[in-house]
């Protein structure tokens, strides 16, 4: 009798120990909504290739007007390009610690009915995937507007190189989180109609 | 011996349906990303109100240029009200059979720098928010475009007696799928500039 209880003890140990490694390895999808936030303190550590190709694949899972498509990224490691951006970009100083940084560009020529404003919309849903999948991976970033400014976006061509039909949406800045950005609470109930406005 | 083994195996067993449910009911963040699809087929069974807080909430998590969420929600569960919509939508049929509504709206005094550019950026972001969450329910969802469509957005308004100044960005269409929708692999490696464009 004693082994039994035992040997269920140890049963229900393990299956503790399944569910809780799951838990900390994919942490559900409404709660990587809430724990998503805007980090801008990071330690400085590197952002490793493997996990800046699963940001951008989840980028182009993105819905997308009439599958046009029209978004492309451009992702930086490079030290000097990094700080070559922060350089011209007032509210994005924190790329001088981030580790990897990807603009998220997109061309309306090339969107549902050459619309611009499906090229913005289709390029804000691929951003907010990336911001997700960087919180997923336990990484941080932060969105950071180039568009619509034309000061910033033109900043941004001359260090990327980018052609003048391009449009650069945003700079997610990228990297290990310092740990002190914390989410907000915007929920407010007075944004919510019922059934009608 | 046996007494054991068979507690052993029983106990294996419970461990495995914890696992798999947790499996089911929260499927990592990456992983709903990659499953979220249009889903335009739907069984015709309602949405709980408990599920659309729970959506709308996911919203409201969005990033927001200068934290000024100049967005608000429409959310619809009367059939009558979605068959309404449907309508005037030509897009979006499928309101017939989905068992709820979502109208993201955005409003460009609200938003940041007065920008119509940001209202429509933070709504959009709200929006993908909400697709993921739809996703990550076991539900399907659809974003048919009202915005940039005058006439869509006038027959919106009108059903939704919504105040002239506000933006209806989409309806997005909610329901328990079908089965006959599926994801798109949108990857393009063409898509991703490293370093420069």
């Amino acid at each position: 009798m004693k082994r039994i209880i035992m040997s269920i003890l140890m049963c229900l140990l393990m299956a503790g120990l399944v569910y809780a490694n799951e838990d900390a390895k994919t942490m559900d999808t409404l709660s990587v909504i809430h724990a998503r936030k805007s980090v801008r303190n990071f330690t400085g550590a590197p952002v490793s290739k493997a996990d800046l190709d699963k940001i951008i694949r989840a980028g182009m899972a993105a819905p997308t007007a009439g599958n046009k498509q029209p978004w492309s990224f451009i992702v930086i490691t490079e030290r000097k390009i990094l700080d070559d951006l922060a350089a011209g970009l007032p509210n994005a100083k924190m790329l001088t610690k981030a580790g990897a940084a990807i603009i998220v560009c997109t061309e309306p020529d090339k969107a549902n009915g050459k619309s611009k404003d499906f090229a913005i919309i289709d390029a804000s849903l691929a951003g907010e995937n990336i911001l997700l999948a960087i919180e997923s991976l336990g990484l941080g970033g932060v969105w950071t507007a180039a568009y619509p400014y034309e000061d910033r976006m033109k900043h941004v061509k001359m260090v990327l190189n980018m052609p003048q039909e391009v449009i650069p949406l945003n700079v997610i800045a990228i990297g290990v989180p310092a740990g002190q950005d914390k989410p907000k609470d915007k929920y407010k109930k007075e944004k919510i109609h019922w059934e009608r406005w």
